[in-house]
């Protein structure tokens, strides 16, 4: 199996892994300027205090520098080396304290004493370091300089989106995130898969959807996103799909909608049961974008496609998020698992037979013209998928009943059609 | 865990133990005395001959005495020492016989040598004598003297009723029986319960459900209820609870209604769900009131409440369920049980909530304002609560969805209340 | 237990074994030929060359002998021995041939070395000898003589069928095959045991329903059956079942719908359940008539009735299927099942109780005037048949509740209808 796809991903991962991004603020811009290269983002920009919704667009947040430095002047940890190390919308500071007060600003994650965990206080204005259990342990008393070159201001909040426009108006939405500092899994993955399966859609021949791609910050950015498009999205989003943790190569997740009934619950379901052992998790273990689409009266059908879930690995949330742990072969499986879900999309409708009884498949070529024992594998399935092309099932519904993947339906419905024995439509009959 | 209420209930259920009771006369009536000082019971008698659907009220019957007394004056079974040794609703006799003609008016229970059986012959007019198998073995041939003082006569039959009113008309209504003789589990516990739970329910400060208790005796007396009081029944009852076996503390149980699918199947399997381990009876596991009020045509939404369910515990329709078989731990967790009912029934309702995405908890003191792994529990409960407040679950339903208890959702929606963030509904958005 | 039926069943598929059958022609005339003794079937001849949906009947296929003979002058295989010896629908040939090209036109079944295969080439025109892997490794390089003096010519394909008229215009439809040459379970079994049960229905003291027998050769018969036929069979079926294989004592199986819910479905999978264990198989394990009637806008409720699976046990399509693998117990088996399916469809309807809460069943006898603890159970099915008895139900639905299987339910529901008890309806109320 090639991972030729999962390496060119995996590679736009690694451009923007560097940068240390909050949920506004020039990191943010500058992973744009580079997913920008793969493709047509347009970046909108919400200002400071807006309103959206029960929540107020906040500051922008300035990070230049960052570090603890002891009396020797050495510096025991160090924002140019791993931006993790500042705790997330810190205000700045610049103060020599005793090691006990220092402390009070110290957060670590005990149970992972080589990790540093990612801490962040959006929406109470504090500063803090993050380190790891055993540097903080390393610590001697003393006097120690607290620097945080940071600044809080009326800026604006950016998202970026891309539209590839199709046949219909109706659209296949894909959303992702742009607010994690130096995390590969979460989240360099979502964005960097995004602007690559963007890239491969805008390449079809032809779409018969319109595919939507939303990257912003999480939850304040998915609010705004919303609070300015819900009419557009409740009015022309068929199925939408979160992308977030999916450059590990352990496991294959959905977190279903919130009653895990809808399109996007089907489709996705589908493709993930004939690919590979997924792990199913429901609207209660929800965590990401998911939670704001389904929210009551937003109601967008959402759900969320991760390989290992986020909480669901050690290394989540900290500094062990690292390029290691993502891997050419883990998003080339995530690749796999778009290219299948977007080609079913597309080949999808309901199908009604148009001959009464089972058609002559012989006259056709289709059948083979010694009838014995044990041949029939073939044949089943192409009588399988007529059987159930009465109009009431579309290609998922058809594959969920016979247990033939969507890819060897597609194959079977284009001879039908080729051979004029199937109509069909967008919807029910 | 203080068994408080259990030892009151206990208490009254020992002061009912001692009277013989049947499906009519004093002994209902005593019972009903002794209940009073509890709850203000209204109680109506019915007259002997009256039609009741397709049966007609008995006559009544009125037991004086009974004992069997051999040669030697002295008595092998006495009525004063245990009710249970004459056939319910026996004719009168007065007469010596031979062991062989005593032994064909003999019931004994083989299986459960020590135990004295409760039998009955409501609609036959017979005598009978029950006791131990062992007792039965031990007579010697000889002359024994059958002795009932007893006669069956025009009179009428009981049935006492509590309402309890509240903010609406609809009723919560829970049954329980009159017309066992000295079984404590089977029935003592049932009215003992009954009246005492009608006192809490009288206390509270509010009450939204009108609630309404009726005790009467089983089957016949249930059917003379119904038949007087159907169309009332029909119109305000929301969910019905019978109330049978509550005394024990070897299981909880619950029988369902005939299909199992009513608003009192929903609201005390949940409870029970979040309270303790539990069985769940079908219908066909039925086999109190709960066949008169499910039968077609009545269609009063009930279950049946107990702790072991009668006919699954040995000592069930013997000497054997005595005050010993019952504690006041058994009647505690009885309490606990309907306490949680209650308050669940109490704050019922359909949430929505009104704003769009996720609320805002942070500004709300509901967030904790650093964010960082881990600590999402509490959070999650309250969002999972917002989740699914979309006008279509009730407190059941979002119970059931997110797994939470309702004592715990019940904190939640007052806490979300309190800031404005829901509305409540009575019924489905 | 008795094999009467069983055995007249064996001996009447033991009659038409040794023919030598088809899609069409002249065995499939001596096959009715014989049915026509046990029961009044109506043969329709339709021409070749019809068109019958998207189909054509083909030419009629005449076979009057076929061997292939060595240069010694002896027969290797003889169709006067063993019809499956000639490929069905073979051409004729008269040629002496080199062993080499001899195989090219010798099928055998590899893996049951002693079998003769069954092959066929219906619709495409060649000829073929079928022998066992043995005789076929038994053959020496040299001259044969392959010879086969048989005739596709314009004639027709038969079908037949039996009506047995009830008091409604309502049908119950049963079809099997007679395009099988010599093989007992496939398809002698069919035929024989559908004019047994025909003869069985038409002796009935009365029948509610109309009955339909249809005897055609598969596929191409069933399809030109339906497309003669087909507005009439949608106006008047309400449940179909196709029989065939059973006439082995291995397993009974039904192979469903193709949802699986149809009024046939619920009733044979019923009677099944309470008769014996069996293999119950979705619509995707089909392969008889099941697959026609269940087309697309034909949609007739069909299932199909089997003892052990076509294709489920080795001796399928092959010389092995003889009259040793099939059974009277076998056929004994399959009768009681369709003595139990029709006298349930008789008795069958939507019953509702007609006074309100329990009736009192003591004083017409049907409950024990003692009450004591054990003697529940003929009590608990008559209430539990009067509890369900609401308008909702039918025989099988309460079955399927209750777990009583509808033989006891038929002897209760005639008991309620001798006291009064409950009124029948055709459908629900």
């Amino acid at each position: 199996m090639s991972n030729t796809d999962g390496q060119k991903i995996y590679d736009i991962a690694g451009e923007i892994f560097p940068i240390c991004r909050s949920l506004s603020g020039r990191g943010v811009r500058e992973t744009f300027d580079i997913l920008k290269k793969y493709a047509d983002i347009t970046v909108t920009e919400v200002p400071t205090g807006t309103e959206v919704f029960d929540w107020t667009v906040p500051r922008e947040w300035e990070i230049n520098d960052a570090y603890i430095e002891n009396e020797a002047g050495e510096k025991i940890i160090d924002f140019k080396k791993c931006n993790l190390h500042v705790m997330g919308y810190s205000a700045p500071v610049d103060e020599w304290v005793d090691l006990d007060e220092l402390l009070t600003h110290v957060y670590t994650e005990p149970g992972q004493p080589e990790a540093i965990p990612y801490i962040t206080s959006y929406y109470k204005e504090r500063y803090g370091f993050c380190m790891s259990e055993n540097t903080k342990n390393s610590l001697k008393p003393g006097k120690y300089h607290m620097y945080i070159d940071s600044r809080l201001f009326e800026g604006s909040l950016s998202y970026g989106e891309i539209v590839i426009p199709g046949e219909s108006e109706e659209e296949i939405l894909f959303t992702t995130y742009v607010c994690h500092p130096s995390m590969a899994n979460n989240e360099c993955s979502g964005p960097a898969t995004a602007v690559y399966i963007a890239d491969y859609i805008k390449r079809l021949p032809k779409r018969k959807y319109t595919y939507r791609f939303v990257f912003n910050p999480e939850t304040i950015g998915s609010i705004t996103y919303i609070s300015r498009n819900l009419e557009h999205l409740k009015s022309h989003v068929k199925a939408a799909f979160n992308l977030s943790c999916v450059g590990d190569n352990l496991d294959y997740s959905i977190v279903h909608s919130k009653y895990g009934n809808t399109f996007a619950d089907k489709a996705l379901t589908n493709i993930l049961t004939y690919h590979d052992k997924f792990s199913d998790y429901s609207f209660l273990e929800r965590g990401s974008d998911e939670r704001q689409y389904n929210a009551p009266g937003v109601d967008i059908p959402m759900v969320t496609f991760c390989r290992s879930k986020f909480t669901k690995f050690p290394e989540y949330h900290t500094s062990l998020d690292n390029m290691d742990f993502v891997s050419p072969e883990g998003f080339q499986g995530t690749f796999d698992v778009l290219r299948k879900l977007v080609n079913a999309l597309e080949n999808n409708g309901y199908y009604k037979v148009n001959v009464l009884c089972e058609p002559q498949l012989g006259k056709r070529g289709l059948y083979p013209s010694v009838s014995r024992k044990g041949q029939y594998d073939t044949v089943m399935m192409l009588t399988s998928f007529i059987a159930y092309s009465d109009g009431r099932n579309d290609l998922f519904d058809i594959s969920n009943i016979t247990h033939i993947p969507t890819e060897e339906l597609i194959e079977i419905k284009d001879k039908l059609v080729a051979n004029g024995l199937i109509d069909i439509n967008d919807c029910a009959w």
